[in-house]
C-alpha cells in the first residue's frame, strides 16, 4: 500500500461511520457522490481518498458497502481489538468510560487508573458502558500494570499539571499511543503517537468562523 | 486579509496555546524554528501559516510574542468574549462545565440545558468552573432562551438519538456554531458551522498508527 496522507487517515474513520449508518439503513452500494454528501466533502476527494486503499469502486455503480467497510477497517487496524486504559478517573474520565461507542468500534476498556487513594480499589461506575467489573487502580504500579494488561492506547484525562509526568510513565509502560485530553502538548519519544483533544481549540476554530 | 486555509485556522489555536506558555515562561521573542518545535510542525510551515496573517517577523530575530498573540487572537475573533451554552447536562456536559480553560480563553458559559425535568431548575455543579450561579434550564423554550442569552456557540452533548432534532432547534434559536459531541453527523443549514468531536474517530486514527 502506498503512503496514505494523514488527512486521508483522519477521514477514514468518518467514512466508516457513515458507511455503518448507510448499511444499517439497508444500503448495499454507495457511489462517491453519496458518500461525499454523507461525509461532508466532495466526490473527487472521496475517490482520491479511497484510491489510496486500492479501492476504485465499479464505474457507474459505486462501492460495495460491506467490502469498503472491511477494507477501511483493515487499513485502520480495527480488525484486531485494541486494549484501552483510561488514566485519570475524574469527571471526564468517568464520562468517557460511559461511552457506548467504544466496544462496537473495537476498543475494549481494560483498565482505569487514578492517583487519588480514595478512588483506588473502588468499582468504576459503568453506567452506559459495556465494560464489566472494572476496579479503579492506583497509579503506584502504573508501568507494570499497563504492561500486564497489554494496553495499546491510553486515554489521558489527568489534570494538566501532572500530565507530562504521567505520560512519561505511560510510555515507560510500553504504550505507543496516547489520546491526550490534558490541555498541554506532551513531549514524548518519537515512537509514541499522541493525539490531542482540546475543546478550547475547537471552540477557537468555531469562533473564527463566526467572524 | 487573504483567504486563510482551514488547516492554518486549525493550527492557530495551537500556536496561541504555545505562545501563551512561552510568554508565561518569560519568553519575549520566538523564531519560527522554536515555534515549530513547540507546535510539532516545521519552520517552513510556521512561516507560511503566519504569513497569512501578514506577520513576517523580523529576519534573524523572530516574532514578538505579545504582538503575535494579539494578532492570532484578533484573527480568531477571541478579542470579543463568546457566549457558550451547553445543551445536554449528563456526565460529559458536566465534565465540560468544570473545565477551567474556557474563561481564560474568552469563552463564557452562560447557559446549561437538559431535557430531564428532574435536572431542570437545579443549580449546576460548578466545581472547577469559573462560571457562577448557573441553573439547569429545561429545553421547553430552548430557542427563545438561546436568543435571550445571546448564545454564540452551543456545545451539544445530548444522546445521539435526539441530537439532530435538538441541533435544529439550536439553529432555530439563532446559534451559528455548534461543537457536536454526539456521535453522528448533523445536517444543518450551510450558515451553521459544526465541528465534531468524536473520541472513537481519534482512537481509530491512533489505531492506524499502531500498525
Amino acid at each position: 500500500m502506498e503512503h496514505v496522507p494523514d488527512q486521508t487517515i483522519n477521514r477514514l474513520p468518518v467514512y466508516l461511520r457513515c458507511l455503518t449508518r448507510a448499511r444499517d439503513q439497508g444500503l448495499r452500494v454507495v457511489n462517491s457522490l453519496q458518500l461525499s454528501i454523507m461525509v461532508g466533502t466532495n466526490a473527487a476527494q472521496v475517490r482520491k481518498d479511497l484510491s489510496y486503499l486500492g479501492e476504485l469502486g465499479t464505474r457507474g455503480i459505486g462501492y460495495d458497502v460491506d467490502s469498503l467497510m472491511a477494507q477501511i477497517s483493515g487499513v485502520l487496524g480495527l480488525t484486531e481489538k485494541r486494549r484501552v486504559a483510561i488514566v485519570g478517573y475524574g469527571r471526564l474520565g468517568g464520562s468517557l468510560l460511559g461511552y457506548k461507542g467504544f466496544a462496537e468500534r473495537g476498543f475494549d476498556i481494560v483498565g482505569i487508573f487514578d492517583a487519588d487513594p480514595a478512588k483506588a480499589g473502588r468499582a468504576a461506575d459503568l453506567r452506559g458502558s459495556v465494560a464489566t467489573g472494572l476496579t479503579v487502580r492506583s497509579m503506584d504500579h502504573l508501568e507494570d500494570d499497563l504492561r500486564e494488561l497489554g494496553v495499546d492506547i491510553v486515554i489521558l484525562t489527568t489534570p494538566a499539571e501532572v500530565a507530562q509526568e504521567v505520560a512519561e510513565r505511560v510510555a515507560a509502560g510500553g504504550v505507543r499511543a496516547i489520546l491526550n485530553f490534558a490541555p498541554l502538548r506532551l513531549r514524548l519519544p518519537d515512537d509514541v503517537r499522541v493525539k490531542e483533544v482540546d475543546v478550547s481549540v475547537d471552540l477557537q476554530v468555531l469562533s473564527f468562523h463566526l467572524g
